[in-house]
């Protein structure tokens, strides 16, 4: 049995010394492989360097990557190498990546000249125009400017590739948001089910997150609770104990 | 012999999950730790979680920030606290600070709308008011959008308050250029001499760090170069011994 876990944040370049990066310090998927690694089970682990790595083990094989392409990249070419029993990616992802930077007397330029030429307000064709100008060649953005203007572009999801190049194999997503009701955590979560197509999500909230407290639900295809966990370790064992459940 | 050592890059939050990072792996800074904890000179080490920590020594004071204004309000603290004999100031700090995100829709909204107000051309002025705005009060900024614009706004450099509490130490900072000819890394690194009241500083370019080399070159008050070295232990020992030198 052999199974792939993502855990970490991704980071996306601003230029050479900058990046957006998301928070994620990488201790759930830590459990997440401890439990699967006491089961003799097979672990390919796609993380980042900065994130906390799991104990050694010869059935663990580490791969680190940077920004959310190099995930994708990695993705596709382990699940085009290998057959997983399940994938868990509980790496927080950028949904955005920056497309362009702007100093304040540049950003003038550029959304003045539109103006000018549209003659009127403007929508969001005009606007797209602001990201899709050659990529900033400063290597380091300048900081002779009182404001900076970064634009970032909308990317595909990465959960997304998955059951495309693996139809078969078992899908845990995980949904974070941050200071919401039950509800609203379960009924986004239940939306990503579709748009993912995971077998199971699990749906947690960073508001609830501290110290030894990670409270999470997981949520199968139906968008039925199927466990309730109050801590990282609880939710790497019901995530463990669903896969091993499933190949049985 | 008392030194403050700053090492690592801080981070400046977008929202509760993403933040803008300026990368540096406080290896120079725990190369410089080294050199004075083995002559015996107590070091007061500020630096981040992601950065590469010294090894522990009775001599060694470790501080932990996370942001820009944490690090000010460390060096603060630390400067009225205790007398340092030199203060060497590597960190990697951000230049700018999130003020305000918007969505393609608000964003397209408020410039439109400061459009309709002006009824011409608009000047820095009115840009100033897209960042003076609530700050968005969104925990996790929704990715329910093509475009994300984000406004950041220059934030005072945290050296400058490094001599206006402790005139008498010894100020040695860094300037780090991407890509740059040697004559333009000293020009720039001579202005910030000025800027910084730094005795020294550390003129670097990035696009020559890669393994082990670092190729630095030590720049005096008077702009003149008083030692070039080729990597990180060798600017290390520089800055070490000049320092020391001063002290006798």
């Amino acid at each position: 049995m052999k199974v792939l876990i993502t855990a970490g944040g991704t980071s996306e370049k601003i230029d050479d010394v900058r990046s957006i990066t998301n928070h994620s310090t990488g201790r759930l998927g830590c459990f997440l492989a401890e439990e699967f690694l006491k089961n003799q089970i097979t672990v390919d682990y796609v993380t980042t360097t900065q994130a906390k790595h799991p104990t050694e083990n010869q059935q663990l094989n580490l791969y680190e990557i940077a920004g959310r392409q190099d995930l994708a990249d990695q993705l596709q070419e382990l699940l085009q190498k290998f057959s997983y029993d399940a994938v868990i990616h509980s790496m927080a992802v950028s949904d955005f990546a920056p497309s362009q930077s702007y100093s304040q007397e540049a950003f003038l330029e550029a959304i003045n000249q539109l103006f000018q030429e549209k003659n009127g307000p403007l929508d969001k064709d005009d606007l797209a125009s602001l990201s899709l100008g050659e990529k900033t060649n400063e290597n380091k953005i300048s900081s002779n400017t009182d404001q900076l203007y970064l634009v970032l572009q909308k990317t595909p999801k990465v959960i997304q590739q998955i059951k495309k190049i693996q139809a078969e194999t078992l899908l845990i997503g995980f949904k974070l948001l941050v200071d919401v009701s039950k509800q609203t955590l379960l009924t986004t979560a239940k939306q990503s089910l579709a748009t993912s197509q995971a077998d199971y999500i699990l749906a947690n909230d960073l508001a609830k997150i501290k110290n030894n407290q990670h409270p999470g639900y997981l949520i199968n295809k139906d968008g039925e609770i199927v466990g309730e966990e109050q801590n990282k370790e609880g939710i790497a064992q019901l995530i463990a104990q669903t896969v091993m459940k499933h190949h049985r």
